[in-house]
């Protein structure tokens, strides 16, 4: 189903710290060459598809960043227009940042981990302004009214996500553009979450693979027509599954 | 010497007709993997040199944007705010576009060659618009008043580029910002004229290499406290050289 406004998300290809199954968060890694990869053939997805960016929005992190940058040249559109804020940057991991998942997990238990990671609510400890993985004094973050995040749940995400999305991204497809927005895990699924009405509950099971364009089709009220699809499905009902199962082996 | 405002200007890397000795002005070609080479060298001599820029300005024409993208890559810079304006573009080499300059050079003499290469307001014949080469109808352009050009002098570049720069990039050097541009052989030519106040005679002897940021250091009226200054002058004379003798061989 078809409606006025179509707004494509994008999720990061893999990152190092993908890869090394860390907790990033805000630390700012880059793209593996299998993340570059990814990038490339979500461009190639979204021209094969005949999905013509007008605008693109980013976080302030490189791996979102070059995977538009990456996307956007095979797709031929590295000429639209660029937003970038540090309100669609991925979850803030707070004391998990740098850590392993695999060991977080052997090391907090399973209840505990779980609840780190796809709770709603419950954000994992502070993280020191004295560790090398914060991003407190990072220049990019200089503009933040009040203080840098130490640590975030999906649900601060989204605090700090919707304001955004209605001031700058609503705007965009209000005029009738086609946005893009790279982000990240967390980022992309806190607006699914709005944009489909998942419950606080029912979000912990959405997984958002990385690479694949995920498309939205949005009636005069920016509602969904229909479910967000993505451009492979087979490939991203797989990378889903990966997303899932981390921190499990 | 410095100054209050810092300006960083970087000519796009070696493009693909760069390589071919071909006139392109607005077609819209790639970087080689030279240019991508040079493009990290400049990333790589902005982060050598401190030189931290808040702002990025581009054409929107690829080869300019892929060389930003990867010299901010390069520099750590990837999250500045970018913004991009048709008025930055390279000169519209009109008829030329698409052909060789060695061949337009044994064509037309050295005379005409020169005084559409390097005069100040004599432009290339007119463009067809149902070549190839013409931008007539590129969605990129969508948002230009007035038609899109079919050719242009260096003069008529000043005249479309002047206003973007006292619109949008004044504000941002008056706002304290380190901004960089990164354009092309011509469109930067006419920014040099402007801020050295070159005569519209003197600016044909002045060629800008590729890939290597020139950076200029202005007072509180914006006029340059010195010369700027390539960050690898070695490199930036061989450079100039080499552009000097584009069609001679």
């Amino acid at each position: 189903m078809t409606g006025p406004h179509t707004l494509i998300l994008l999720r990061h290809g893999q990152s190092e710290w993908n890869e090394l199954n860390l907790f990033t968060g805000w630390v700012d890694v880059r793209l593996t060459e299998q993340g570059k990869a990814e990038a490339r053939r979500g461009g190639e997805l979204l021209a094969e598809a005949g999905l013509h960016p007008d605008v693109l929005y980013t976080s302030v992190l490189s791996r979102a960043i070059q995977t538009a940058n990456i996307a956007l040249d095979a797709a031929d559109r590295l000429w639209i227009p660029v937003k970038r804020s540090w309100r669609l940057n991925e979850r803030h991991y707070g004391a998990l940042q740098g850590k392993d998942k695999a060991q977080t997990l052997a090391e907090f238990g399973q209840e505990q981990f779980m609840l780190w990671r796809r709770s709603f609510d419950v954000p994992p400890p502070l993280l020191d302004d004295d560790s090398e993985f914060s991003q407190v004094g990072d220049p990019r973050y200089a503009g933040i009214d009040g203080e840098v995040p130490r640590t975030e749940s999906l649900k601060l995400v989204i605090d700090r996500l919707l304001p955004y999305w209605h001031s700058d991204i609503v705007p965009d497809l209000n005029a009738g553009k086609t946005v893009l927005v790279t982000a990240h895990g967390n980022s992309l699924r806190g607006l699914v979450k709005h944009l489909e009405g998942i419950s606080d509950d029912d979000i912990a099971e959405l997984n958002i693979p990385t690479g694949i364009p995920l498309v939205y089709h949005l009636d005069e009220n920016l509602v969904p027509t229909g479910p967000g699809e993505y451009l492979d499905p087979a490939a991203a009902a797989a990378g889903a599954a990966a997303v899932a199962a981390q921190g499990k082996n």
